[in-house]
């Protein structure tokens, strides 16, 4: 109802539902023929769709046999929101509020006591150590299970602070149709992301129809223990294994699926080598960026954000013609809608 | 024609070709309501039918749906054979004897002189620092696609000592079956194995029909560069990434698989904690440990083997009642017919 209540006028309420039931009929029907129906007409869906009519037709000069259609997601900023700020990390600082009834010393503890009390200030005095101390909280020196318990928890109860909606409603219609399309055309699909990979492998098969065992992203050293019982888990440590951005996103790829992708999708810095890696090779290939730029709607932000900075890479997409998306002109609707 | 050479006789040649026909139309009429023929009945085969039944069966106490079944099989020992020595260590050592004429220099200098001579003696008192030399001349300090190259070629042309055949023709003939049966029934098929990761990749998908992305193995360093002409590359570095054997195959199998397996095929200690993993967890579990028992057909080796040991495994099994494949009594046949 979230989009419903902007535009709900009593006087001609019911002319208003009128055209709202032709649309969303109208909708239907185009949505047959149409597989990307949230994508404005222009040069990004048609880039898009070019490409996978190339590469599907069989017997065409750019055919590529369906166990090599890889397609690779970055995850924040490209397939749901990263503002204002990662929501792993607005995960880490709900996730310290909704435990510090158990730990009362931290109502006089920093950075626990500005996290709690939405001390902005105190937070970003604690700096790095403060941030460290936040994330060592809340991801290790627990199982891998019972990390999937805060992670499930948190996304059932979580609100973001400017839609009021939780965090895994925030995710890109049009992009959700993407996925949904190359997966119709033999894709298969997958996060490669700087997020941490057992945060995401929650709601990803849920959120994205994308499986755990297609999610490559950062993670920290997991060991093997037996308790008394005999009883086994997998816990998590307080050592950075691998973090899947910027050159480790190749890397990422190489070491958990294999083959080198023929797309890519992202929309930082951080997603350059990986979208570089996947348009090098000969063959059919497709790059595309989204570029952030409805403060509307969503956000916008690119060479000077701290968060998702989209500089070089806009350079490059521009120097070798990969798809940029401009998010306000080419998506018709951003986010999916209320429930 | 390797068997059908020592069955061959000139006086009843139309007989034995009657026979033959017989026998295939049987074959053929009978696969199709046996998916394991070349399991002989037994607990062993009985338990793999029972276990597939009872988790596929819609509204069943023990069903599972479809995207929870995960199967993991090991593969040195498992899958394929691995004697004399790990196929792995006979490609790095006939590498060596395919590039030695680019080095002159390596017909004095050990331990390639060694592996050139075949002088087993020399090499095995070139020890541990003798291998390391021979993994890392074959494995690293080269482009991930060149080092593919060198794993085809080899696959192309090496036979093994035995049997004069390729080695990836050396896969058990029930096992492939048995992941044919499982794919089928709705399971998604994974190697978890110590071998290299990028190794396998390389034969797994037209041996076994698992794709890279379904392959999880020990890995080293790659290092993403870009060279002069703007080409990227990955670079496969002289430094051990990780070791997924014993409890690295858990710590495996959750980073890259992101969720516990129901089904776990091994056949040494050194898959003992991916079966405890898998198996100790609640719900219909199956475990199985493949015992080299046949030394006409194979090899005959368990507690003291220095390849594949089998020991503790084997205690385990017995106590927690996994299934274990007597080789020489379960399986009809070994290896596919050669061709």
């Amino acid at each position: 109802m979230w989009v419903a209540r902007k535009v709900v006028f009593q006087r001609h309420l019911f002319f208003i539902l009128l055209l709202a039931g032709m649309a969303a009929a109208l909708h239907a029907a185009r949505a047959d023929t149409d597989p990307l129906p949230s994508w404005n007409e222009g040069a990004a869906k048609q880039n898009v769709i070019d490409f996978v009519v190339r590469v599907t037709k069989d017997g065409g000069a750019d055919f590529v046999p369906q166990a090599q259609r890889v397609a690779v997601f970055d995850n924040d900023g490209t397939l749901w929101a990263e503002q204002p700020v990662y929501f792993q990390l607005a995960f880490a600082m709900d996730t310290i509020k909704s435990l510090a009834h158990l730990h009362p010393e931290w109502s006089t503890k920093q950075p626990f006591k500005a996290v709690i009390e939405g001390d902005h200030k105190a937070l970003a005095e604690s700096g790095d150590d403060g941030l460290q101390t936040i994330l060592a909280t809340t991801h290790v020196g627990m199982s891998t299970d019972t990390f999937g318990d805060l992670v499930d928890a948190w996304m059932l109860s979580a609100e973001h602070p400017r839609f009021k909606r939780p965090y895994n409603t925030l995710v890109y219609q049009p992009m959700l149709e993407l996925l949904s399309y190359l997966r119709v055309n033999g894709f298969k699909t997958f996060i490669v992301s700087g997020g941490g990979v057992e945060f995401m492998r929650r709601f990803a098969e849920e959120t994205y129809g994308i499986p755990p065992e297609q999610v490559v992203g950062s993670s920290g050293v997991v060991k093997y223990e037996i308790d008394n019982d005999g009883k086994p888990s997998l816990v998590k440590e307080a050592k950075v294994e691998f973090v899947d951005d910027g050159p480790g996103k190749p890397v990422g790829i190489n070491r958990f699926i294999g083959r080198r992708p023929i797309a890519a999708f992202g929309n930082s810095d951080g997603d350059l080598q990986m979208l570089q890696w996947t348009c090098s090779a000969p063959g059919a290939r497709f790059c595309l960026y989204v570029h952030h730029t409805d403060a509307d709607r969503e956000w916008a932000y690119d060479r000077n954000s701290r968060i998702g900075k989209l500089d070089k890479g806009l350079d490059e997409a521009a120097a070798k013609g990969w798809t940029v998306v401009d998010m306000k002109q080419d998506w018709k609707s951003v986010f999916p809608p209320d429930k």
